[in-house]
């Protein structure tokens, strides 16, 4: 295509202004010259309001496609470990991987705020750029709006993914029996504690990093090591471990008997929750997952997760329980037991 | 599924709270009162982080997938003939629609601003289902996040669509070829003038309402009417027509020649328009189309618009023409010729 631009995109002292959201000139220039500079693929150079994709082929009747989406609102944008770039694309690649998806495409729709550095905004769509090009999903279309200053928050993502569950695979939060083992990929707490210490400007002695990564390939590892074994997936992001175990009783009218000892979190993760009265059990995570597993292949599955970088730490946690009140309880370290209820109120506040 | 809630959500007195985008009880209570209640159907009610759907079937190598995606921002929420709900369904399927595919299904990611009131949330809602509703294109998946007051602006709303394109369908912006013939569907400015005027509490005689809805079986129409014979269709969105036609024309490496005395406007957008010292050709339309289509069928597409509600006004606007500038060039009314560039810089923002 013609370049129909005299001066290129000034990125180092820029800033972003109601026209880059108007769909003229300006807006077609920082497209092409930050986002898709970045995002750069096939798919993307199209170049209409949509991308238009191969068709993944199975036999008519099976496979099925997963679509899922989320908004990014972290504050602040760049923390320990990540920043709400890569924050955007790990996101959703695990939301579609938790359906046992293999993830294919992304779709990005950022709102901007008048007044933004650009070079801030290059250096979170380059990091985005990088995270979707090491997760093998690229940013297939997107687009691009701009609120007055005041009116938003430097930068929202929503990303949405698309991906294929293979004929035979059926994992979904209503599955879990009793009997089922619960495994939890590695330490919590670690992505809300990291974003929340930059907040505060809270300085602990070890920098304490977002666990923020894509977890499809950890995924993979795990159906491959015992084909329909795993019944449910889901990542505890929001609401921390604690809720997403609730969501999952409910939705199978089971309950779920935890093991606190055998739950692990790092002891500077630990510390800093102890100094900020939050329970690591409520913090959110974004590079771990939860898997509930027919008891006899929950050794297999744990071994292929331990054999994965982002599973090396993994562990057996607890049980599905028959619970008419579809409670989470936790045998206590102390040998009690106590109920593990849903978060209630707003533990952290734009934590991703 | 159980209900834990003791006291249902207050929808006519409360409002958005921090709460509500933290993942946890009041999280979950919103996404079921407000959202499940509005958008019901099987795929959204699996309740996982990613809704699984059939996959369409099509011997293997053909069709195409497309995926698009939109960010809407507009203010105020709520103008004359829509809102930001109906808004952000019709854009979505019509970008979909525009590379000639079957929408199928939409995601929708929220920001919602604290201490926006949950009645006018539950009438964009309501709002969004109906539009999603009388498309045919559920929406099957979601999120929801919550910024602080001051930091958002009450809604703002992404969402995505996917759809299949049919073995044979070729429609994209660099199809175009010198003699196409250029139609469009029926009058411009309506859109950006409704929500101008809302905002600007101007009133006109008659009142203008925005142009929203969903063009999907316009084109459906159109590609029976003469298979083939379409090669780009796009709806001329943010930067209105004049800039939808710079982005075909440097895509395909065309000039055009518009008919000035052949591109409809009403009278009051005209009025309107001259009023506030605007160009209906720069002015967004929702739920309007452009069509390059070959010159031997330009008829019988012509026809088939006219026969469709969305379509009634259509018009033959002018034609495709080989020029190394890839000018956009109009015969004016008094006999003279005139450069038709790019939007540049903002005419109207946040209109979409």
């Amino acid at each position: 295509m013609k370049k129909d631009y005299t001066r290129p995109l000034d990125i180092k002292h820029g800033r972003v202004d109601m026209g880059h959201g108007a769909g003229g000139k300006a807006a077609a220039q920082l497209i092409e010259e930050l986002f898709l500079a970045a995002f750069d693929n096939p798919y993307l150079r199209q170049g209409d309001d949509g991308a238009r994709l191969p068709l993944p082929s199975f036999p008519a009747g099976e496979g099925r496609l997963v679509m899922a989406t989320d908004g990014h609102v972290v504050s602040p944008l760049f923390f320990p470990g990540g920043d709400v770039g890569c924050l955007s694309v790990h996101g959703t690649v695990n939301d579609v991987a938790m359906s046992g998806a293999t993830p294919l495409w992304l779709s990005a729709s950022f709102i901007l705020e008048e007044g933004f550095p650009l070079i801030e905004l290059q250096r979170i769509v380059r990091s985005m750029a990088a995270a979707a090009r090491a997760a093998g999903v690229p940013i297939v279309t997107g687009d691009t709006k701009v609120v007055e200053k005041g009116k938003g928050d430097g930068v929202f993502i929503s990303t949405t993914g698309v991906g294929v569950v293979p004929p035979g695979v059926d994992i979904a939060g209503c599955n879990a029996r009793a009997g089922d083992v619960l495994l939890l990929s590695g330490p919590i707490g670690d992505h809300g504690v990291a974003v929340l210490s930059q907040r505060e400007s809270l300085a602990f002695e070890t920098t304490i990093e977002s666990d923020t990564a894509a977890l499809h390939t950890l995924v993979a590892a795990m159906l491959h090591a015992a084909p329909g074994a795993v019944r449910v997936l889901r990542d505890p992001t929001r609401g921390g471990l604690a809720t997403t175990l609730n969501e999952i009783a409910k939705q199978s009218g089971v309950g779920m008997l935890l093991q606190e000892a055998a739950i692990p979190v790092r002891p500077q993760v630990d510390a800093a929750c102890e100094l900020l009265g939050l329970d690591p059990l409520y913090v959110a995570n974004e590079g771990k997952l939860v898997a509930v597993c027919a008891p006899e292949a929950a050794d297999a599955v744990l071994a292929a997760m331990r054999a994965h970088p982002l599973g090396a730490e993994a562990a057996r946690i607890g049980e599905v329980t028959t619970d008419p009140h579809h409670f989470v309880q936790m045998a206590t370290r102390f040998g009690g037991r106590r109920v593990v209820d849903w978060l209630s109120g707003e533990q952290l506040p734009r934590i991703c």
